[in-house]
């Protein structure tokens, strides 16, 4: 049986060039793999579409059940980020760089997760330990994940290793100019112009459980916070309707890359415990919060802080 | 604070040396970490205390309660098998070699797991890819680990990386015979003469929970069967004191490394269940089941199954 190589819900770029990456290895060490993700390739935000164009990848197949499969993870080994029936499939491998999630399983396989700021930087590693070459476009699809996830190296979730990483990446893939192809991808996703407000709110969200609260976390990259001026009210909306089905909190990162901080927009039953986790007050219903540009690193420590997880 | 990393309950010599082998790495690389096991030298099994010596390694630290403290996992990732309060303490990495366990974490840390003999492999290929040099001592243990665990490459988890490992080690640590290293730790560790039974069983003993029901298995890998004729009551004897403190089956492998299988000893709630997990009937109390040399790789995963995890 083919290993279907699957990232997370909501599947950002590194998601979704890292499932190619891990595959693309897999078949090099004589197992079957296919690059999977668990939307259809329509569905694709524009700056995963943009890099995938790019560099002439072809976007991973469909999977939405994980049903008598195996299945190798990336980017994430959270049950509830997976497909469905991924706690009943047979999960071979996982690659990651976020926290420990809740995967177990019922025998050994390889669990590689380091604290670095993409997931490509991992299969880099990988890719050499194993002493096989990087197919060029394969190559280009991880350098711009990790360009994507460290916010061109100003993420604190930004290391070394992930400069290093970029430095092999940009000689295999023929990319002379990193700081173009940042600005081709945050131009293709911070464009909002046309777009339904929800599907702004979904393009990187993620649901966390909070001590048995729902919490939802939506982060949309941004040159500049004018360009959601004019739909505010509509995110907001998107928010509440969100909120509704069953969630404690609903918050949306509004990422000022440029100027390097975020307009947190909170919905909550509870907006005081939501400023004490950032040590900040609510104007209306949101806080300014600089130097804030990692949902992962800043954001969701600071919730589960205060939560009590 | 220093980091302490510390092995899995009742720790075998691979959780004890992999402890040291990962505090000399991380010390190399610049972290203060420390050595520790959940129990006291004293208690070491003979084996572990047999290769402690050889090399000139003194045994790690005694650490019982993880409150409060940054912790490192060798060899496991159940919380079950940790010191106390690891659920609230701060887990920093985890390397092993077993299915994985259902520690989480608030933030992305370093684990490492892949599915080879022993944690000392893994080990050994970190050090290698961080260019740290390993010191004569600690490979001497790092090798009698792999031939431990391996039962000198002849378990069914041994893999090429184990070999190549021992390759590496034994001329690290200026072992010219892995045999005859691998015949003292057997003889040691087999050794019966003088010991009370609840001892034998606890020597190389793990608690698991299956589907809610406590099952406990104990491994004692002999050089011949004969060697515990004498005192095969009294270590059902002992069983049944561990069964009655509310355990659903507990097992006994006794493991003959020469014939290559394993005479396991069953007291349970339920025979039947254990009898259709390994197909074979049972013998009185007892089943030889040629081949079965590995608790993790073998044991358990049928146990697994047979118990709808």
């Amino acid at each position: 049986m083919a290993i279907s190589v699957v990232g997370h819900a909501n599947p950002d770029t590194d998601s979704v060039t890292s499932a190619i990456a891990l595959a693309t290895l897999l078949n090099a060490q004589g197992q079957e793999a296919t690059a999977c993700m668990q939307i259809a390739a329509a569905d694709l935000n524009p700056e995963s579409t943009t890099v995938l164009n790019r560099f002439g990848l072809a976007a991973p197949e469909m999977l939405s059940d994980a049903a008598g499969k195996e299945i190798a993870l990336v980017d994430f080994s959270d049950i509830a980020q997976g497909p469905a029936n991924l706690d009943s499939a047979d999960v071979v491998a996982v690659v990651d760089h976020h926290k420990i999630g809740d995967i177990t399983t019922n025998n050994p396989i390889l669990f590689r997760a380091e604290p670095v700021g993409c997931t490509g930087t991992v299969l880099n590693k990988m890719f050499k330990e194993a002493g096989v070459a990087i197919p060029k476009d394969v190559a280009g699809g991880m350098l711009a994940a990790i360009l994507s996830d460290t916010v061109n190296f100003k993420s604190p979730t930004c290391t070394e290793d992930d400069k290093a990483a970029v430095a092999d990446l940009k000689a295999v893939a023929g990319v002379e100019d990193t700081e173009e192809l940042f600005m081709e991808m945050l131009k293709a996703k911070s464009a909002v112009d046309g777009v339904p407000a929800k599907d702004l709110l979904f393009r990187d969200y993620k649901d966390f459980d909070m001590k048995g609260n729902k919490v939802g976390v939506g982060q949309l990259e941004l040159a500049t916070l004018d360009q959601v001026a004019d739909i505010r009210e509509a995110l907001i909306g998107a928010m509440e309707e969100v909120k509704a089905d069953g969630r404690h909190t609903v918050l949306l990162m509004l990422t000022d890359v440029v100027k390097e901080g975020t307009d947190l927009v909170v919905l909550s039953d509870d907006p005081a415990l939501i400023e004490k986790a950032f040590d900040t007050k609510l104007d209306g219903k949101s806080m300014w919060i600089p130097g804030m540009m990692s949902r992962k690193k800043q954001t969701v420590p600071n919730l589960q802080t205060a939560f009590g997880c």
